[in-house]
């Protein structure tokens, strides 16, 4: 079946690795694209990230595939909160799984780490939590203040960790909870009770709650003791980036902005950011960016061409011709990903 | 000049690391300690971690060294919010400060990572921000939800963004400050905004602004790239454990509880937990709270009694009889605080 796709190249490595993905997604599947220029340099020129109507142009499609938005010069909070946290939110993608797993010809910052020790999944509660509009500021001079409301749901809470014991289930790994119940006294106690409660209904998986100072150092110190992840949705974030960062960088970790009940289509964005300090110089990885496009085929039941493109990274990164600099080769975008296709 | 230090060793191995540390001072410095017995211990005899005039009863003294608390069976937020947090606000402890250094002997889990690259002081605020009162529940079953309200005020903000600068001028290192305002869109702006206000009295300081999720990256990317980090009550949580990952564990990583003003005592306790799973064993490596020890010296005007401490512990620690488990060794608690006065 042709499925129809929402493309969003953004700015920055953002434009760069979402080409190359979907050159890479043209030799196994039937896509036909559809792309939009929304972006910082959008804004720029119209004073929106995308028009008032931008998310019901998307509603129809299967899955949209994102490159990365920001850029200096245009507030982050304008930026993200114009286009990804609105679309994250109004499409339901309430989990964003972040894999790792360390790839061939690529080495860990940790010493003496396999590939057996560094592989985990990050899921991150992707709709509620720290990422509030609830807040603002108030005073004046020495005594102006911000606040800001962390929002936390049982039904928000507990869709995601059910997501997560699922995942854990079905791929044979135990499930830590992060939380720091001893500082965040209201919303992250309340996390571990409906962890606990969720937890009663899968006994055969393994599971723990871990605070997230601890897991942080652990990630580092022994991240062979960890599969599954599940976190709100600023400690998953803090803690996908470090999980990436210790299975080889963040320029081969992949991510996808999850609705599993596929009421709106989900979105499939690459862990990294626009990357302004090497953007236009054909460097980026395109890994991180070609990996994500293999969930969205995944997520859209087309198995074997997710995997198929999985082990053609893999043989393709054997080769150190096929690496770019982030991972001490010397391979453009455009050669890393050439190679790619060529091992398919 | 004769010192009075109030001691709480609380629970776990923080009872037997304390007892090392006032050995170790007791070798270099004049001191008369006082012995609180507050823990979790005599929480659940007597239902109150400390009685209620336990801050008058610290208040006269010079400083306070803290074991740890915690215990399984009394939730963090009893034990933590019934003394910890209570001293560190009462007597305005607003800056915790936590370097760490890779010791002579002590392996960093990084790959090719030497001393010069693994020096960092995480500077963290200690008495507002994320850590906060503002909060509560509502709703019934599939309806409950659980808020928190983290609290920035700009005279909070900037008293410790200042002395991270300080610091930074005094150590010649650069000042970086985390913040995830792309996500936290009214409080961490807000600190951004501060931090750059601040920054401007500090020209001759090297600083720079980063995402906190791309900081925990590069702690372990780059660490030798980072010198002050200043950040939020949470996020210097996070990344101060993180920092003494990289640089060889929370075995070695001492912090500072610090009230500047010197208007109230201030608190030195190391920044590991009372770790029940090891506690009574006799196998806790006792340097994290020794060297926390000396900085308490440093802070009360006896520069040169914490510097001989310090020493003492690279020279010690260079004898692999002297490293307890966690450092690869097989020393006791004692044998190994033993080996540092012997050192001394
Ligand atoms: C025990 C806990 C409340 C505490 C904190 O988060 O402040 C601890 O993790 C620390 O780092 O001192
Ligand atoms: C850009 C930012 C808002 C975003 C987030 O924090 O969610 C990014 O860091 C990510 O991890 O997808």
């Amino acid at each position: 079946t042709r499925h129809r796709i929402a493309v969003i190249p953004g700015d920055g490595i953002g434009v760069e690795v979402t080409a190359e993905a979907i050159r890479v997604v043209d030799a196994v599947a039937d896509v036909e694209w559809t792309s939009f220029d929304w972006s910082c340099q959008s804004y720029l020129d119209t004073g929106k990230m995308m028009p008032d109507d931008g998310l019901e142009q998307l509603r129809p499609f299967d899955a949209i595939l994102l490159g990365a938005v920001g850029y200096p010069g245009v507030p982050d909070h304008i930026s993200l909160w114009g286009l990804l946290i609105p679309i994250r939110r109004a499409f339901d993608q309430y989990v964003n799984v972040r894999p790792v797993k360390l790839l061939p010809g690529v080495q860990s910052p940790l010493r003496d780490r396999t590939a057996e020790d560094l592989q985990m999944i990050v899921v991150r509660e992707n709709s509620e939590g720290e990422y509030s509009n609830v807040g603002g500021r108030q005073g004046l001079g020495d005594y102006e203040m911000a606040l800001q409301t962390a929002v936390f749901t049982r039904h928000g809470v507990e869709r995601v960790v059910r997501y997560a014991f699922e995942l854990a289930r079905q791929q044979n790994l135990p499930v830590c909870s992060a939380t720091k119940s001893n500082g965040i006294v209201h919303t992250m106690p309340f996390w571990d009770e409906v962890f606990q409660d969720v937890a009663k209904e899968y006994e055969d998986v393994p599971s723990e709650q871990c605070l997230a100072d601890a897991l942080a150092a652990r990630m580092v110190m022994a991240p062979q003791t960890l599969g599954v992840v599940v976190a709100s949705n600023l400690f998953g974030d803090l803690l996908s980036d470090l999980s990436a960062a210790v299975a080889g960088g963040l320029g081969i970790a992949p991510a996808a902005n999850l609705n599993p009940q596929r009421t709106a289509p989900s979105m499939f964005e690459a862990v990294h950011g626009s990357a302004p300090d090497i953007a236009g110089k054909g460097i980026a990885n395109p890994v991180a960016q070609i990996l994500t496009a293999a969930m969205m085929l995944d997520h859209l039941g087309e198995t074997q061409a997710a995997v198929a493109i999985e082990q053609a990274i893999e043989r393709a990164l054997a080769d150190p011709g096929a690496r770019t600099p982030d991972l001490g080769g010397s391979a453009t975008t455009r050669g890393s990903a050439d190679a790619i296709i060529a091992a398919l």
